[in-house]
């Protein structure tokens, strides 16, 4: 599918229309000097959509959004790292508040044009003193350049920077797709992504946008974990600003738009799974030929988040054992006498299970497969025609680490 | 609860007309000289009862013991540790009955009178004839001075023994009641217990004994996590005698018997996650006041299921946003804005949350609390009456290091 776009630099302000700026404002109080918030803005209106978390405690900043949403268009997002503003109550409401009047302020907008999102420690009142300091300083920065830095400015425990862009062409010219994402620990469907933007300068009605977004997340997003642990501030919001004139219409173009943005979002998925926190490496779970869909996803799911097996993947141990003992507790309905498993990299495969009964397969050659780092699972159930795909990653010492203490 | 028994030694022999041995029979292949098979003897029929893993990936050994249970009465049990005879299509099947076959003419028994178990490394055949030896080997031996023994062969990653036994007066007189488990790993609702095993002298019809454990099962094994894996070869198994000639019949007597088969199963539910692979503290985790027992159930299960709040107990991080995340995404329905959070231990309790809302707590009393190994966690959602306990444990490099090397 990468043959189908043209890749651009520039990331999330690639698309005409839409600057950026970050600043380090010592959120966490530790005076790391770290990158830790950032302006995303569109310089004219543009349609939004967004998908966010379904945690019962849903952060004030989720709560704030979901209401702006309603009117279906924005200007800018204001978002912060190192402090979730989750579990802060009445007063964790008008902070978010009080981050988006700001931002519209220094921008002429009116506050319901912006989007607030935060992600961090969960529990601990915002320093607004200092973001409110910081929007001001941000404000006057806006520009084209400064799309890496915002992606900078929204990672936690992230290792490595999740952005993407390029160019699509449709029926009436081409349009720009840009994307930044953050998201390593506390990832779990639904959904998984902590924080995700997407940004275009496609002419694109709202309906079919958040569509796009719902059918997107849900193939991706949805289907990856790092550790079970599903987070009170998920959001992924798009922002279409029509900037290139180029209309999303004809079956066809939505046809390709939605791929685009499918494609964005099953390699930030990618990117997310391979940075898990501590992880070693990236494990995709293909479950094949199921009687349904949702017990296709159910399989791909529960392999992907068996700690049994993302240990064992750790230990680059071969233990099909783990795999379909995790199958068996999915809760999916198949046969279970004709499954075959393959374990795969660019080592090669290796097939440890046929019919629903071990193979003895060859030790070393299993040892060189799993020695990589993106590895691939393949159940093939014989039982029906419906696939999905899941993401994950190993859990190792350096996992249990960086979650032993957080806090400090 | 304590109170009500007059503790006794013997373990899953205590009872009445029980007998056991146990053998190292090398099952696993690797000459480690450890106790691995065991039989478990009643003098006369016992009345059985079980429950089961619901992984649709049941293992023959599960598959045998439900068509042997329909009987509704045994003799022995075999079981062994070292191998689960798990995905071992149809030959698996055909060793269980062999192990069933072998024990049974070694008895005296028919073959439907004897329960088979096995644990221990999935998708590899059994040894059988190094199996069949060690049963002609262990049934000579069989004596009431081996429950400890037995326990200790049905043992994997278990760091402790886990038996207890004890007499109970009913109004007929005093009968007692023995049991022994191994589970540490792979260890999730439902069921949870991977082997436990119960035995009693009492006089009691199989429906009613079916029934209590049932209720239990669901009290303990059910509301315990280490890793979020189900088994495939959980088995719990009840088996009464009626040696002591004490009937279980009136409703009084009913009651306490089922109190004795909860508090078994409590505390068996309690040492296994205690002793988890590679866990560090026990966590019990108490949701209070829930619109319904099944709200308040999804809330104890996911709160000790969370891998990033069992990081922390590692940590001894009072990171309270990690419990009410799991809250929030356990499925459960409550209000958010009651929730009262406090940890606690021997060493005393604090407070972390109120009405909603992070409160600020002495952390140097909070790291007090955590360094003891049991830790409570307390969540009172005032909004309904109904409760739930769950028991788990920590995340340790320890449980990462077991499994990603436990093949070999």
């Amino acid at each position: 599918m990468n043959n189908t776009y043209r890749f651009v630099d520039g990331g999330i302000t690639a698309p005409k229309g839409f600057t950026a700026g970050a600043k380090a404002c010592d959120v966490k109080g530790n005076k790391s000097g770290k990158l830790d918030m950032a302006i995303l803005f569109s310089e004219v209106d543009a349609v939004a959509a967004g998908v966010f978390t379904t945690n019962k405690f849903a952060a004030p900043p989720v709560l704030y959004c979901r209401e702006v949403l309603k009117n279906g268009k924005i200007r800018a997002v204001v978002v912060n790292s190192g402090n979730a503003n989750a579990a802060t109550g009445k007063k964790g409401l008008e902070d978010a508040r009080a981050l988006a009047d700001c931002t519209a302020k220094e921008l002429n907008l009116k506050s319901e044009e912006v989007f607030v999102c935060s992600t961090g420690v969960i529990g601990v009142h915002l320093p607004l003193e200092r973001m409110l300091e910081g929007i001001k300083a941000i404000a006057p920065t806006l520009s084209k350049d400064n799309g890496h830095i915002a992606e900078q400015a929204i990672m936690t425990t992230d290792t490595v920077p999740k952005e993407i862009s390029f160019e699509l062409e449709l029926s009436g010219g081409t349009v720009t797709i840009g994307a930044m994402a953050k998201g390593s620990g506390m990832i779990h469907p639904n959904m998984a992504t902590m924080l995700g933007y997407l940004t275009t300068d496609a002419v694109i009605a709202q309906a079919d946008l958040q569509d796009m977004l719902t059918r997107a997340v849900d193939k991706s997003y949805n289907m990856l974990t790092v550790d079970g642990d599903t987070s009170t501030n998920d959001s992924f919001v798009v922002m279409a600003n029509g900037k290139s004139g180029v209309e999303v219409k004809s079956e066809d173009d939505k046809k390709k738009f939605y791929e685009a943005i499918e494609y964005v979002n099953m390699e930030m998925a990618k990117k997310i799974a391979a940075d898990g926190e501590g992880a070693s490496h990236l494990v995709v779970v293909e479950a094949q030929n199921l009687p349904t869909e949702h017990d296709a996803r159910l399989v791909a799911r529960a392999v992907a988040g068996s700690n049994l097996f993302k240990c064992a993947i750790f230990g680059k141990d071969a233990n099909w054992g783990r795999v379909i003992s995790a199958a068996g507790y999915s809760g999916a309905e198949f046969a279970t006498d004709k499954i075959d498993v393959k374990l795969g990299s660019v080592a090669g495969e290796i097939q440890v299970m046929q019919a629903g009964a071990g193979l003895s397969f060859d030790e070393d050659k299993a040892a060189k497969v799993l020695n990589e780092k993106d590895i691939t699972v393949y159940l093939d159930f014989h039982d029906g025609n419906n696939n999905a795909t899941a993401f994950g990653c190993d859990l190792t010492y350096d996992y249990v680490k960086i979650n032993g203490d957080y806090r400090s």
